[in-house]
């Protein structure tokens, strides 16, 4: 498995020291002080990381360095679609994906405003794209634009199977997810990612959030479901039926968010999981094991997040939650990893509240201007004393 | 006074079913769609104007456009301050001043990051800057970097008088106010600013914000007024005593929030404002008369955005509220304000709500990136039908 460092706690007290001597009132700074601080103690420890492998690429310790963000929507199809969980025809998961490789979606604006560069990974979606659904700026590549977003084919089958009659998929996929997410994350973050966005996309994929919550919490389906893109009462009752028959299934591995060994946890993928949620998964630990920075998005990704955590607890200080979705059981969500975070006070806060409800990464790429405005002031502002100001 | 244009609220149909053409469920933006409204009813009626006057600069009549966004930070000293009503001594505005131009605050970070041209106004803070204290690159001025901050003289006196003995200031100053913003956005304008963030610095403006705040509304002064940066419940008190003092002063002019001639506005603002509030409501109105859209800061700049109101309730509409700060009356005024917009359902939401409590404009810098993608979205997403996309 990989490995995620815990920060540096004895750190914590010289980095808020640097924050509070900067040319403003104590906290006034809000939400983006604790932001900081986190970025300041990840920073530390990828210092101490780098100088151990390679000396030539260290940074200053003091300076928070954020370059290169780089924006992963990981997109899946799911067998339970099948039963009529989700608004949209599993076709769409694909429709969406030439989508985000044409620049057309929402992901493909934020990232853009925010320079982020944009890759979109084939987990699995129903069917492949064929040579000729790539877009032409895709295939020529030979001068693709800073924004032209990327494809990668990270498939592990051809849509999941139906977790409400029968395991999602084998073990060995799992495993082979993990993989290949892990290569995926430590390519962009040798060509010099420092901060990591995750999305993703994929018909009926709530419906596997959902049981993943229930099984790795203590909420129950009816806490972990919502209404996706938008069902009715009617299907909102199926998909929960759906769930708990899926849960009720592979005992004797009952619903239990006690200490799990890590082959439990691949166990519970295997029966309920994604293969986009299978390789966030991955990703989340393969960006925490460097120390570098992941930006959480909505509901789905913050599930991959908890299952993260499930396998590796330091794995939380790592993590930066963006916005709370619509998704209604994404706030419970949020203060089950929030609460696992140790590097300040418990903040139960997201960067952003919206009301946002889309998913493909929105929430994670709209926050990432404020994250950088909080390692801005970290790196830049002046302190009393060197600007001379008497408060 | 300044002539502000209602927006053609019958482009709302029009506009709206371009938004829910995207490839998207309805509504899944949140609070971005919204505002992706207002910017384009904004856009419309800037197109009308333009078009009537000057026929070289017309917009495409459907893209949002916010170039060179402009951070305007009005600065001024309160003479209310001698009765010791903040933490910090008059002295502190002035070095302040000092600290925005040379790049030390955190304005001149989040300006910075978001890429937004910074100017710093003295509006009439205690002593003027002498030509030493000016920064070397704003002397020479020769090949200043883009994010060398502008200045301005724009001074009304030094320093208001006391306004819980006297009048803050005469009836020609506030006058002579006016006039200074309103050439000063008139000349950020016509070089091209097609978007308005406004700041403000002044040691003590808190107590001449809250002040106004209960002239111009219901709210009684103990809901107007707060800690500012930091006072003790002793200075609270003291402070709620002076304003209720000021205000009990100048009858017949008794605090009321009815329709109110401008002769009346322009003479509560003579006994309680302050030289950087002043400026910054005319601000405000020559914003949303030259129909820019206008980014309304913390509790300051939001009382000034208050009395533009009370002068010409178009304005209500030009303007973009980024967060809610920590200064308790901030919220009450937010929904005075926000219930005066009429392009949409109420909200009753800032774009950010993080905890801020410093002012400069910095709630308001932080918030572009989230303007900026609301007009992307609008502006360049595809449509189902463009896309392909069959949901």
């Amino acid at each position: 498995m990989i490995t995620v460092h815990p920060l540096n706690q004895s750190a914590v007290t010289t980095i808020q020291s640097q924050i509070d001597s900067k040319t403003k009132p104590l906290g006034a700074l809000g939400a983006l002080e604790p932001l900081a601080l986190q970025l300041a103690l990840i920073t530390e420890q990828r210092v101490k990381l780098l100088s151990t492998s390679d000396n030539s690429v260290i940074h200053s310790k003091n300076n928070i360095s954020l370059n290169k963000p780089a924006m992963l929507v990981f997109a899946g199809d799911h067998g339970i679609n099948e039963e009529g969980v989700s608004i949209a025809p599993s076709a769409v998961t694909k429709q969406m994906v030439i989508n985000f490789l044409q620049g057309g979606a929402a992901i493909n604006c934020f990232c853009q405003c925010n320079d982020i560069a944009l890759t979109v990974i084939d987990c699995g979606i129903l069917v492949p794209l064929a040579a000729d659904e790539l877009p032409q700026a895709i295939i020529a590549n030979s001068q693709p634009s800073k924004f032209t977003p990327q494809f990668k084919e990270s498939r592990l089958g051809s849509g999941t199977n139906n977790f409400a009659i029968e395991r999602a998929m084998s073990i060995s996929q799992v495993e082979q997810g993990f993989a290949k997410a892990k290569q995926l994350v430590e390519q962009q973050i040798s060509q010099g990612c420092e901060i990591l966005l995750l999305g993703e996309m994929g018909i009926a994929n709530t419906s596997s959030a959902a049981a993943l919550m229930s099984f790795f919490t203590t909420y129950g389906v009816e806490q972990s479901v919502g209404r996706g893109t938008g069902i009715t009462d009617e299907q909102l009752i199926k998909k929960i039926a759906l769930i708990e028959k899926a849960l009720s299934r592979f005992l004797p591995l009952e619903k239990n968010h006690a200490p799990l060994t890590s082959t439990e946890v691949i166990e519970a993928l295997s029966q309920l999981g994604g293969f986009e949620i299978v390789q966030m998964i991955a990703a989340i630990l393969t960006g925490a094991a460097a120390s570098i920075p992941v930006v959480i998005d909505g509901f789905i990704v913050s599930v991959a997040a908890l299952v993260a955590l499930r396998l590796d607890q330091n794995v939380a200080n790592y993590l930066v939650f963006s916005h709370v979705s619509q998704e209604k059981a994404h706030q419970a969500l949020l203060e089950e990893l929030l609460s696992a975070q140790t590097f300040s006070e418990y903040s139960g806060q997201t960067l952003l509240d919206l009301g946002l409800r889309l998913g493909e990464g929105t929430g994670a790429a709209l926050s990432l201007p404020l994250i950088k405005a909080a390692a801005s002031f970290y790196n830049n502002m002046a302190s009393f004393e060197s600007a001379g100001v008497t408060v």
